[in-house]
C-alpha cells in the first residue's frame, strides 16, 4: 500500500514531493484512496468540498468514528507528513477486522483536501470550508501563482466549486475525529515511546515585514547616502531569532522577496515573512511586538520605512479533553502528552467537533523536506495505537 | 531629440526602464539613433558586434574622435545613464558645426550595445567584443533568464552572430573615446561645477555568497536543532556593510535567492551575491577576504556551510593620463577630477585604445532607479564641455 503511493508525485530532483491541491499527481493521490476503498469494499464518496471518505458500517449512521489526513505536500516535501495518516488509518481498520472486533459504530477513513495549502496560500482549506471557518466568498477569491482560480482548479478536477461551503449534515453525524500524524520534532526521539497524543496546537500566524528603502547604484553610492532596506531586514532576522529564544518561542523568516534584486543595485523593497508560533497567545503577542519594535528601531537608522502586516492567525487549539484522556487511557497511562506547533485538520475541525491526535516519533525530527523520515517499527506501532483507538471508540 | 526617446521602454507600473539587448524597446531605440544619424547626414554603420556608429567626415580616416554611450537600461533603471551620453554627442555635434567649427579628423558618435548586462548577465558586451576582452566562444554561451541564447537573441534582431568578436581594423581607425555620462554619485553635487572629468574606475566585482543549511518545518523544529542559513545570511549582511565603513569601501548585497522560500519552511538554501568596490584592488581583496572570513565563522555557529565563488572581477581602470589632461586644459584648470565606482564601455576600451571620461552633475546621486535625474542646465552645460572638448580634439 505504501509502495504504491511513493512514486507519486516525487520530484527527481531533489527527492521531495509536490503534491499539490489538485493537480494531476493530487489526482493520482486520489484514485489511489478510492482504489484503497474499494478493495475492501467500502462505501466510497467525495463530499462537497472535495475532501475523500472511505465508509465501514452505515454512512446515515450516528456518532461516526472519522480517521484519516492529506495526501498532499508542501514544496519538496516530505513522504510521511499526511500520508502516513491515511496509509494507517486503512492499516488500522484492516487490523481491527481480522482481529473479529465487529464495530458498533461506522467508521469512515478520509483524506482531506489541501491541508498543506501550498497552492493557494491558505492551509486546511478541505477542513476549514467543511468547519465553516472559511467561506465559499472567500475560497473563490484564492488564487495560485499562476493565476488560475481555486473553483477552476476544482472544475478542471471534476468537483462542484458551487457546492462547497460548511457542511452541516455531516458534521452532526461524526462523533469525533482522530488524526495519526508523523511528529514534526524530536520530542518523541528523547523517549523511549514510538507514540504520543497530542494536547494542543500553539498558537501561530504569519506577519509580512516590508521594509521600503531607495533603489540605487551600489557601485557609485556612498554608504552614508544610502537607504538600504537590506540591512534593516539582516537586522531584524537576527532580533527575531534572539527575542524567540529569550521568549522560548519560535520565529523564522524563511521566505523574502527582493526589489529590484539586481547584483549592482540596492534594494528599493525587502519583504520578509515572519513565522512565529508559542505555547499560549500572551507570549506570541508580546514576541511579535518585540520583533516588530526592534524592526522599526532599525529602520530609522537605516532611513527606511518598516510596515508589519498580519497576513494570518490562528488561536491556540486544545484538543478534546475528554477524548483524549480517553487515548491515554487506551494506550497506557505512560503515554507522552505532547503540544505541537504545526497547525492540522484536526486543529480546524476541533471548532467543530471532538477532535483528537496521535503523533509517530521522528528520529531526526525533520519535517517540510525530503529527508523527512520514521522508522518502520514506529510506524507499525502507530497502526496497532490508531487500531486500539479506533476499537475503543467505535466498540461502546 | 530628448522628447523621442524618453517614452520607449518605459514601464508603466514603477516609471522605471526595462531597455533589455535586443529585445524590442532596444530595438526602438536603435531605430531612433539611425533615425537621428540620417537627419544629419551623417554615415551610419553597425559593426560587426553590433554597436552602432554614425560618421561626420571619413569613416575609413585615421585618428578619429569617438563619443557615444549607450541607449540599454538596467531593469527599471532611469531616463539618463546612458542616454544622456548619446543624445549630448548628437547635441554636441551640432553645436560644433553651428558655431562653423570645420574638423580635421573624422568624427564618430556610437551606441554601444548592451552596455548594462541586464539581460545576459555579462555587462559592457558590446565594448568587451569590440575590444576582444571577452571572446566569440564566450559569447556563445550567455543565455538569458528564459533560456535564449545571445546568438539567437542577435540573430532575430538582424546581427550576424558569426561576425562578432576583436574587431582590431575598426580599432585602428579610431584615436580616442570620450564618453559623457550621468554621474552616479553626489560628488559635483557638494562642488559649483556642472561637470567633471573622471580620473579612474575602482576595481569591482561581485561574489556569490552560498549557505547551505537544512529545510525543516518552521513550526515544529526547536530553536537549537536548526541549521538556519538565513541567519548566516543576515549576519554577512551586517559584517559587510560594517567592514566597508571601516575600510573607506563599497560592499553591498541587493541580491538574494532563497529555497525553498516558504513562510513555513526553514530555508535549505541561501544565496546573496556580494558586489564590492574600493579604491585600490589590495584594499577590494583584502575587504572581501574579511566579508568571507566573518561568512564562515557565522556559518560555523549556525550549523551551515558557508561557500564563496568569485563571479567578476575588474581591476582598476586609470584613464589615459594625457587625454585626462587635455579635457581639463579645455575645460578650466578647476574642473572637479573624480574617480568612480561604476564600470563604462569607456573602462572596458581603455584597454584597446585612449578613453576619457566626462560626468554631469546628479543632484540626489540616484542612479539605476526611475529617480535618476539631473538638471537641464547641467545636461546643457555637458553638451558645451563635450562640444569644447571635440573641437579640440578634432581640430587638431
Amino acid at each position: 500500500m505504501w509502495d504504491e503511493l511513493l512514486p507519486v508525485g516525487r520530484f527527481q530532483e531533489s527527492g521531495g514531493y509536490r503534491r499539490h491541491a489538485w493537480t494531476s499527481a493530487d489526482a493520482e493521490c486520489r484514485a489511489w484512496f478510492e482504489e484503497q476503498a474499494g478493495k475492501r469494499g467500502l462505501t466510497y464518496e467525495v463530499d462537497r468540498n472535495g475532501n475523500q471518505w472511505a465508509w465501514y458500517g452505515d454512512p446515515e449512521g450516528e456518532g461516526a468514528v472519522v480517521t484519516g489526513s492529506h495526501l498532499d505536500s508542501v514544496p519538496d516535501g516530505g513522504a510521511y507528513d499526511g500520508p502516513l495518516g491515511v496509509v494507517s488509518s486503512f492499516a488500522a481498520l484492516d487490523a481491527l477486522l481480522a482481529r473479529g472486533v465487529r464495530p458498533t459504530k461506522p467508521i469512515a477513513l478520509t483524506n482531506f483536501v489541501d491541508e498543506e495549502g501550498a497552492r493557494f496560500g491558505v492551509a486546511c482549506v478541505g477542513s476549514r470550508l467543511t468547519a465553516g471557518v472559511l467561506t465559499q466568498d472567500q475560497a473563490f477569491k484564492l488564487r495560485d501563482a499562476d493565476g488560475v482560480w481555486l473553483p477552476d482548479a476544482m472544475a478542471a478536477a471534476g468537483q462542484d466549486p458551487a457546492a462547497i461551503g460548511r457542511d452541516e449534515a455531516r458534521l452532526a453525524r461524526v462523533g469525533a475525529y482522530v488524526e495519526l500524524h508523523v511528529e514534526q520534532g524530536r520530542h518523541l526521539a528523547e523517549t523511549p515511546h514510538a507514540v504520543g497524543v497530542a494536547s494542543a496546537i500553539w498558537p501561530h500566524g504569519r506577519w509580512r515585514f516590508d521594509f521600503h528603502g531607495e533603489a540605487n547604484h551600489a557601485g557609485t553610492t556612498r554608504l552614508e547616502d544610502r537607504r538600504d532596506p537590506m540591512l534593516t531586514y539582516a537586522n531584524t532576522v537576527l532580533a527575531a531569532r534572539k527575542k524567540a529564544r529569550l521568549a522560548g518561542a519560535l520565529a523564522t523568516f524563511g521566505k523574502v522577496s527582493v526589489e529590484p534584486n539586481g547584483t549592482n543595485a540596492i534594494a528599493s523593497l525587502v519583504r520578509g515573512w515572519l513565522d512565529s508560533r508559542a505555547a499560549d497567545e500572551a507570549t506570541l503577542t508580546a514576541l511579535v511586538e518585540e520583533i516588530g519594535a526592534a524592526a522599526r528601531e532599525r529602520a530609522e537608522r537605516d532611513g527606511v520605512r518598516a510596515e508589519v502586516v498580519r497576513e494570518s492567525y490562528t488561536p491556540v487549539v486544545d484538543f478534546d479533553a475528554p477524548l483524549r484522556d480517553q487515548l491515554v487511557s487506551v494506550l497506557g497511562a505512560d503515554t507522552p502528552v505532547l503540544p505541537t506547533g504545526a497547525g492540522h485538520d484536526a486543529g480546524i475541525l476541533s471548532a467543530a467537533i471532538p477532535t483528537a491526535m496521535l503523533f509517530v516519533r521522528n528520529p531526526t525530527g525533520v519535517s517540510h523536506s525530503p529527508a523527512e523520515t520514521a522508522d518502520e517499527a514506529d510506524c507499525l506501532a502507530g497502526v496497532a495505537a490508531l487500531a486500539k483507538v479506533l476499537e475503543a471508540m467505535s466498540c461502546r
